[in-house]
């Protein structure tokens, strides 16, 4: 399993530094943030070392979200949180502050004045979408993937 | 495969409302957001209708992921984006819009002003942490799961 020395999620992953540990197993260990943005903000790590989402294997990938998803389930049940986000930052002009392929799970709750805009932010012109829909395909590997 | 009626993705996977389509199989479909937070913010949404990411099936996770993860690799090569968001929201109280799980996939630009917080957002004292992952603990299904 490829890590490097000086990453800190390869030194959690091998237990060098001790975490508030929510889940682990072979190739995941989640843990919460220690500078959270809400209650029970946790990390999900792939224990493997990959610099972000963009650069994890497919199965790495399923894996950690699969994971990310029973926590998202546990904070409603158990911190019965209103809400829940789910991100994964790639590169640093996204906010990604370790070079460690990771996902945050954030328990929402009503009125805690996080601000994640999803709305509208960007003026396009409707004439430029279809371009740009091409411009993204054009970086895809194929025209169609087979289905799962 | 479930679909709802009404439900505005489910009538945009059965191609009754055009959208600027960037990518197609048999159980995703991907499209530009029609009100983006930046040049090629794109949704990755699974045909087959589930209220939210908590709800979907695992296949359906890793595979709505797998595709995000190819649309977040062509936005880095083909937009020349410098990082990406990818995120997917559970629930109003994190800013879902529409009852239909989908991935957010934001291309970002160095200085484009968009506010996504990553940072401490939350004071709260180190001693409460080591109970707060034992509440999470106890939603998970069991306390380990088999790796991969």
């Amino acid at each position: 399993m490829a890590q490097q020395g000086g990453c800190i999620f390869c030194r959690i992953a091998r237990g060098e530094i001790p975490t508030n540990k929510v889940y682990e197993d072979q190739d995941v260990i989640a843990f919460l943030d220690i500078n959270p943005a809400s209650v029970g903000h946790t990390l999900v790590v792939s224990k493997e070392h990959f610099d972000d989402f963009t650069k994890a294997p497919k199965d790495v990938v399923s894996h950690v979200f699969q994971v990310a998803q029973l926590i998202a389930q546990a904070c409603l049940v158990e911190l019965k949180a209103d809400g829940v986000n789910v991100i994964t930052n790639i590169g640093k002009a996204a906010g990604q502050s370790i070079g460690h392929f990771h996902v945050h799970v954030i328990p929402r709750y009503a009125n805690d004045r996080i601000g994640i805009p999803f709305g509208k932010t960007l003026s396009l012109p409707s004439d430029q979408f279809p371009q740009l829909a091409d411009s993204i395909r054009k970086g895809l590997p194929a025209p169609k993937l087979e289905g799962k």
